[in-house]
């Protein structure tokens, strides 16, 4: 695969944003084409996307397309699906199409089918969130479960955290979830300040049951049991890989679910990972019509054209504003309170997956790929921070909104009109006025506008709504790493930090076990605060 | 004042930027000074900020502390605490500090001294509290409060929501807080399902009592409250400016706070805006101590020269590293679960304050202003977006980390250290590696580092702490907006979104009495999503 960078189309693009960044082409200016207007939304499935606030013309979109084209990503799409190797630097396949796949099509990894085995544990974790529910499995003391902590890193939860989040309202099974993902002792007291231990269920989510975080928060919940005079055995679940130490008799527990080294962290929330305590909080056919509105935006990335494909043209729009107008962030603001951890997830999918220097071929690029993703909840964002987005530093915006909202049946009318109907009107306007800008009477009111912005409209925030948001970002991630060529699945960047950390964890260790060790081989910045660490 | 980038100093220190961005000045090489190095640490009342890993010489300190004395920040910041008029496109005094202010020294706003009532209020809070706490006032049906909703916009929760999450090992009261900041009905359908109405308190915070999102929530709080048999003069208090239409007889409540109109939404913590709800949930006297903290931090702001002030080299460095070196980002940190509210609130503190285009005498700004600010707990931000920081974009990271935890007791050993002691190995690791990089064993390891970033450091996460901590923000953001000439009091940028909302929801205010309304006079983007709701 060709660096972009060295082609025709790319250079082409380049003139194009020249000539986009001419105060003719203000995006007022723009505006004025209804034909242009008109071209610009995508519909498929109860979601809509329109880039009609994008700094984009006709010429544009379809160049970024032959760009599409020229870099085959929807080939490389389809060779992800179908079980090809594309996390070639970790020789794995990418999969998590594929859990939530209902269909008895066969997906062959190394010339095995996967189906059988993700079949086996959605099964499982269906019969299993049953018996809790129905009181059949139950805590050490016989009390039911009511509050699940799930142990894990990073991957293994902000995603489970956005989906449980905006599914609240149909959590009717009395179980509160609780996430237990730093090894912050903070985050262990909050938590055990206000479960109650005798219904707490611990799900340990690890690939390799060997992460240092996870371990150390599982032997603190031990010892909490311990301590409540309760048997961990009857307290725990693992989700880990098959034969991994939390896969063994010598370490019983509830349950295993096994998860499978061809999805990673931060593309498994519908494997076991987010399966296992998204279905005990809302029910396993809740979880499975999440699942079936993924497999729907699945199909949808894998078979609709360039012209037709939403989370492809937004990959392209985003590929847009970041290299070719420079915009170096981008919000994502869901009009929407339950889609409040939304930003936080595809903070870590697409950062995570995109922030790489190198080709999955080993070139450097001489571009810069991940945009930084933030976000908050409209209209709390227009109080805090769209005084910059108007007036400051301009970044682009996802709007995001919901035509039916979830609890409508309580909302009452103020000036004529519902809360709901007053939340449109504030995000039509906002992504119109920071395109259009305004003189003002004064400087001090003065909008230079010209700034870009999607609508992503959702019919409802229905389970099946939920899994199709969530299989947008991680579609769109996918086809910008694969214009850039890079490999959205490694993340070798986490290996530095923990590698040093590894040396000073021991000079603690040391320290432990003598009260006189002088952190003499430790670095003289870390010594410092080694040494204010042991005095306090 | 002149404009910063017309004097001399600044064009000096684009220079050294330049010299700085030679690969002979990698972070790697200036850390080989260990006399630069020891001269990068400030310390003042339990607060260390150290900024060893930024990518500065002494020379540019020197530089940045004579831009500093150029635009006279300290005296300015002098004239805010003096009472006067440093909001001049509002012509307003921003007197925050006299919220935390204990001493006798009178603080004359249009030569009226504002302590007398400052105090007063707070002795109303104290009082107040203290008989909620006692049950000696109650809900209408005899019920002890248990649930606090504060209803209120941007400004006025975000900063309650930090200190009240990083306080949480204090609330000992029983009292739960919420937070209806959205006009958004899943914002009040969330809360509505999860509270005890009986027992719930509402704190309606409202300088004009006249806020549309505000009003609206309120209304649907009384409607809730007469659907459950309630009387809602028994259940609402307001934060309110004097004579406000929250402030009269004909509008009965249990209690009415005052807020002034030289404290601005997000400077408004330490006012009564954070101090009713902090006083119901953690105690009176826990809020006083995060008050102290508060003050003393404000003090050092004010009387430190430019040398050894916490907040005013922050403030120069986030200058140099947004300005001179580029970065458009800068991302928080926080090796402390209980702030995982800490970005938000400066997001909004900085980015609002900050994200300006004229300066405070109406003149255009070259250069951009506000930064992007964002930011998560770590550990979890390294196996999220620290991806991006390593091997992607670069942006400065502010790391902090506290000394002391506030579970310490609960915490257990694995691989020989505490839980605590691994955040600490992961946080000296993760800045060190940053700013040093690594060749790597492949070009998939390779980290080019030279990535700058902070580390500020408290003693604890006591009631005093947090209070430093939250006047580091704010000073830091003044000093910032001073350096440039802007004003860091006034939010004009909000308000074309909200002129042209008004449009949109007269359109469906009409459509709402009359269904063959068709639209016809609003723009044909927004009517596509008006027509669309309508449908839903």
């Amino acid at each position: 695969m060709p660096s972009p960078t060295s082609l025709d189309i790319w250079q082409a693009l380049k003139r194009q944003a020249e000539t986009m960044n001419q105060p003719d082409n203000h995006l007022s200016r723009l505006l004025e084409s209804r034909e242009r207007n008109e071209s610009c939304l995508l519909q498929y499935d109860g979601m809509s996307y329109d880039y009609v606030y994008q700094r984009v013309t006709p010429q544009i979109m379809a160049m970024l397309k032959s760009l599409a084209q020229e870099q085959d990503i929807c080939g490389r799409f389809k060779d992800m699906a179908d079980g090809k190797q594309v996390n070639n630097t970790e020789h794995r396949a990418a999969l998590h199409m594929a859990a939530r796949q209902f269909s008895d099509q066969a997906v062959l990894v190394d010339g095995v089918d996967a189906m059988p085995e993700i079949r086996r544990v959605r099964d499982q974790i269906r019969g299993f969130s049953q018996d809790v529910h129905a009181g059949r499995i139950v805590g050490s003391t016989g009390k039911p479960f009511r509050d699940v902590v799930i142990i894990g890193i990073g991957g293994s939860y902000l995603g489970t955290e956005f989906v449980s989040t905006a599914l609240q309202a149909y959590a009717k099974k009395g179980i509160r979830l609780h996430y237990l993902s730093n090894v912050d002792i903070h985050n262990f007291g909050e938590i055990a300040a206000i479960i109650d231990p005798e219904a707490t269920l611990w799900v340990v989510v690890s690939k390799s049951y060997t992460t240092a975080e996870t371990l150390a928060n599982e032997m603190l919940a031990r010892q909490f049991m311990f301590q409540k005079g309760l048997d961990p055995a009857k307290h725990i679940v693992a989700v880990t890989s098959k034969g991994s130490p939390g896969d063994r008799p010598e370490n019983p527990m509830l349950a295993t679910f096994h998860m499978f080294d061809f999805i990673g962290g931060r593309y498994s929330v519908t494997s076991a990972v987010g399966g296992v305590p998204l279905s005990l909080a809302l029910g396993y056919d809740i979880f499975e019509r999440f699942l079936k509105g993924a497999e729907s935006m699945d199909h949808h990335a894998l078979a609709a054209d360039e012209t037709a494909n939403i989370p492809l043209t937004a990959a392209l729009i985003s590929i847009w504003n970041n290299n070719f107008l420079g915009y170096p962030a981008q919000a994502i603001i869901p009009y929407a309170t339950p889609l409040r951890c939304l930003a936080s997830h595809v903070q870590q999918l697409n950062m995570e997956s995109n922030g790489k220097m190198v080709t999955a071929n080993g070139q450097f690029l001489d571009i810069p790929t991940g945009m930084i993703q933030f976000g908050e909840p409209g209209t709390n964002a227009q109080h805090s921070f769209f005084q910059l987005a108007h007036q400051g530093r301009p970044f682009p915006v996802e709007f995001i909104g919901i035509l039916e909202p979830q609890y409508a049946g309580l909302d009452v009318k103020t000036k004529g009109v519902t809360g709901h109907q007053e939340l449109w009107a504030n995000l039509l306007s906002q992504s119109m006025s920071l395109a259009l800008g305004s003189r003002g009477n004064d400087v001090f009111r003065y909008f230079p506008g010209n700034r870009p912005s999607s609508l992503l409209v959702l019919k409802d925030l229905s389970p099946e709504r939920v899994g199709g948001l969530l299989s947008f970002y991680e579609a769109k991630t996918i086809f910008e790493a694969f214009v850039w060529g890079i490999n959205p699945f490694d993340q070798f960047g986490v290996e530095l930090g923990k590698t040093m950390a590894t040396g000073i964890r021991e000079a603690m260790a040391q320290k432990n076990l003598d009260a006189d060790h002088n952190f003499a081989d430790v670095d003289p910045i870390s010594r410092h605060y080694l040494k204010q660490l042991y005095q306090s």
